[in-house]
């Protein structure tokens, strides 16, 4: 793991760090191979110095040291040389973040979790999803008390009667919130303080590959557009790089395995 | 385009409707190969029967001929054959579908949609879409008068306060919502009634992918398990792939290119 290498060595975070991205998000991004190349010209510049001036620049470069801190303290100052680390920072809790990941790195099965919805159609492109149970940190949650009801439907245009955004707009909002989310927790682990965060997206999809009307249009969307506007001192491509770790813009960028099977009942 | 190659062989619209499949979910589907393996058996067996013979199969296995009925009646006899075609199915006006399809064909521009959202982060796992505007049929939408507001969080347990469901179940509700009615849409089509449609989605995901915790573990989905059941006369099989024309689904399966770009305002 990342995090267990850098006891064998002052680099190994910062290229796993990077290892990461490129693995995870593969013909998605580029920018992971020059961040790479980067950071080792930047460390080999840095040969002849002292170990300490090493561990400091990778301590700018990868929030994985931070997490290390969290769960090996002892071994963890050099963070504390050059971000503050106050019990919350941007509203995440980083001591509570600290001790989810001391306990997944004593059992990893606490970092399996499964997320779970129901839908029913009511009629056209009018249909209700169900939200509320899921489970991780080894068992089911039992802190929701009531489920989060979504409804989805089409505009007019598209023959339905707009009693909800519809699903191609909703993976608009899970890309949007799940970048965001990426970039505040991660900003918050490297003790990165962001003080608001704005964005706006834009998806192109041409109706023809839903209908079947062409071999050459696919049925999603083309491309996607984000837009970031965030007051923070850090550098706009730091907190862009964070965003690499959002679940969505990897489901996005990637492929994922989908099972669907179908239970009929007669109607007769 | 598929529809109109029907014109030049009574085999085209079966043939590419199974293309279609195969080229927009390529890795994620396979049946799309055997569909077409079968369908070609088919329609070999019958080479020796009357034209009339082969077109009543391809109307029970193309809803592209229903498309094509719909937007040049004079040529889409062959469906009234096989499906009652009432202005309403499933609550879909397909009469109003035909005559997009027949504004489409003569203008693929209007085919042409662009989704938008935009986000604002609250505070920690916290964030809020609006979704309103967009753009389609050539031009700006003006049907909405309200924005559509859905607030993301994150459940206690990855330090949130459950202010809405996270990231990743809107995913589970985007492709659930849109495989529902994608099945709804394209069953109208065929002229197939359906009753009832429940679904119950179920999604894996290692929080150690998100964390950077291990160069193995991708952040999002490792994989997604949908499944229906459907009150209708119509085979299972026959339902399961209707739902491949789901837009999500296509953006879940395979990959989409996401531009992300960051503007950085200091705080002091």
């Amino acid at each position: 793991m990342a995090v267990l290498s850098f006891e064998e060595s002052g680099i190994s975070p910062a290229d796993s760090f990077d290892m990461e991205d490129n693995t995870s998000h593969t013909g998605s991004h580029s920018s992971g191979d020059e961040d790479l190349q980067s950071q080792n010209e930047r460390f080999s510049s840095h040969e002849s110095q002292p170990e300490k001036r090493n561990i400091q620049d990778m301590c700018r470069q990868a929030d994985q040291l931070f997490f290390h801190m969290l769960f090996q303290p002892k071994q963890g100052g050099c963070l504390m040389s050059t971000v503050t680390t106050p019990a919350t920072v941007n509203g995440v809790n980083v001591e509570q973040l600290g001790a989810n990941i001391s306990a997944i790195q004593g059992d990893t099965g606490l970092a399996k979790f499964q997320f779970r919805a129901t839908n029913s159609w009511i009629n056209g492109g009018h249909n209700r999803t169900t939200i509320k149970e899921f489970y991780g940190v080894g068992q089911e949650d039992t802190t929701r008390t009531e489920p989060f009801v979504l409804d989805a439907d089409e505009p007019p245009v598209l023959l339905g009667e707009d009693h909800g955004a519809n699903p191609v707009e909703f993976v608009l909002h899970a890309l949007a919130s799940c970048l965001t989310t990426s970039m505040v927790y991660h900003a918050a682990a490297r003790g990165i303080r962001i003080d608001s965060i704005e964005s706006r997206l834009e998806g192109d999809l041409d109706l023809r590959g839903f209908l079947g009307l062409s071999n050459d249009v696919r049925p999603g969307y083309e491309n996607l557009r984000v837009q970031f506007t965030v007051k923070s001192d850090a550098p706009a491509e730091t907190l862009r790089e964070l965003t690499k770790h959002s679940p969505v813009f990897d489901i996005v960028t990637n492929p994922v395995p989908v099972a669907i099977s179908v239970h009929t009942e007669g109607i007769h």
